[in-house]
């Protein structure tokens, strides 16, 4: 073999190495004991991710909607770790997982990416659903409405349930909660929720994030009375 | 540089390189767009998953016990897309989603990894649900009880929710929900989730898998009745 084929073949080798080990090193360590959550965080625009969600949504609702958009943004300004992760593991999360209307899909994303980008995943969870309960929602508008155009009224959900989140807002809109209406309500909740998830990161991250009571009992951090007030047979 | 270097350098990048694309050929795939779930799946022994989610669920509990007890039985057998995936990315299940009583964890974790090992992950998932909703449990008893050691009451969740699952054997127990009868009674439910999860991904790939009907109506699948036919104020 000549000199100039050995260092041809010496560059390649470098080259692919480099490439494999400096894109890969994250998945590697992802798949062994080594690495483990939480992994680096990056801040994140928040009016940005708001706009990437809602696409999202578009193309795999609302649990793959939080999550992959986060988990994208920190796959181009993080790397390592999160290469290996595939953003369509939340798609089974739409409609309270798989149309159970049991988590909000918003709800089940954002915990999982709060969960390994951050130390104290706990409380910020807590701090989003808190939010998610109390906050009048929807709050975003696209700047490409893609279901319907049309401003919505707000209602509070009272609930991180799917199910009792949505009917609060057809309650309050009415819309059938099979209509195109109330599928754009859930995309630009998908934004809200990815909105706050990052500002609750970006906050932690630099030590600005403040906790929220979220007192349980009888294994759950649900409001009682949501469903436990409620007249018999109706709502 | 000598030719012997050079030849030295070669062999070690190619023992480099070829350990890193043929190791992780998989989670590089995972992180690009061409590879999207469903990965490929290899039938795993519904006894030997019981055994082991019982003893993840010890590590890092229900969700990460079904979702992390799987996923890593198929980074062994398959390995590939799986590799770059962590476990840990479903502790924050725990609780119905921290604590929250939420979707049951181990149902969590159940869909997630149904939904990247499965075309038909939708009809899978609602098999899984119906029958975690109908069938009494826990029906696990462990080679090595970890917290309690005698053999429990078997309930009826009617419901996918941590809350109404964990209350519905409460009330026929009558151990305290923060005792630790209730934390074995959950890793032992982790195991009977698991194991139906594998049988029915098992029969799935076989082509033997059954479809049970799951009608939804108001964004649920759940049963109405279980929440909309309490007495007022109580249960």
């Amino acid at each position: 073999m000549s000199n100039k084929r050995r260092e041809f073949i010496v560059k390649s080798l470098i080259g692919t190495a480099g490439l494999v080990v400096g894109g890969l090193s994250g998945a590697a360590a992802a798949g062994s004991k080594k690495m483990e959550p939480p992994y680096p965080y990056k801040s994140i625009d928040p009016d940005m991710i708001a706009e990437k969600a809602y696409g999202y949504y578009l193309k795999g609702h609302c649990a793959y909607g939080v999550f992959a958009s986060i988990l994208d943004t920190l796959k181009e300004s993080v790397g390592g770790p999160y290469l290996g992760i595939p953003g369509e593991l939340f798609e089974f999360g739409r409609g309270g997982i798989n149309g159970w209307g049991t988590i909000c899909g918003t709800l089940n994303g954002a915990a999982a990416i709060i969960s390994i980008s951050c130390k104290g995943w706990k409380k910020v969870i807590d701090a989003l659903y808190r939010w998610y309960e109390e906050t009048p929602l929807p709050m975003y508008y696209p700047k490409h409405p893609a279901k319907y155009k049309g401003v919505f009224a707000a209602s509070v959900a009272t609930s991180p349930l799917c199910h009792i989140s949505v009917m609060k807002w057809i309650e309050k809109t009415g819309f059938a909660y099979d209509s195109k209406a109330r599928s754009e309500r859930c995309a630009r909740l998908t934004a809200d929720v990815a909105k706050k998830t990052v500002e609750l990161l970006n906050a932690y991250h630099k030590g600005t994030f403040k906790p929220v009571s979220a007192p349980g009992i009888y294994k759950t951090k649900m409001d009682c009375m949501t469903c436990h007030n409620m007249k018999v047979g109706s709502r």
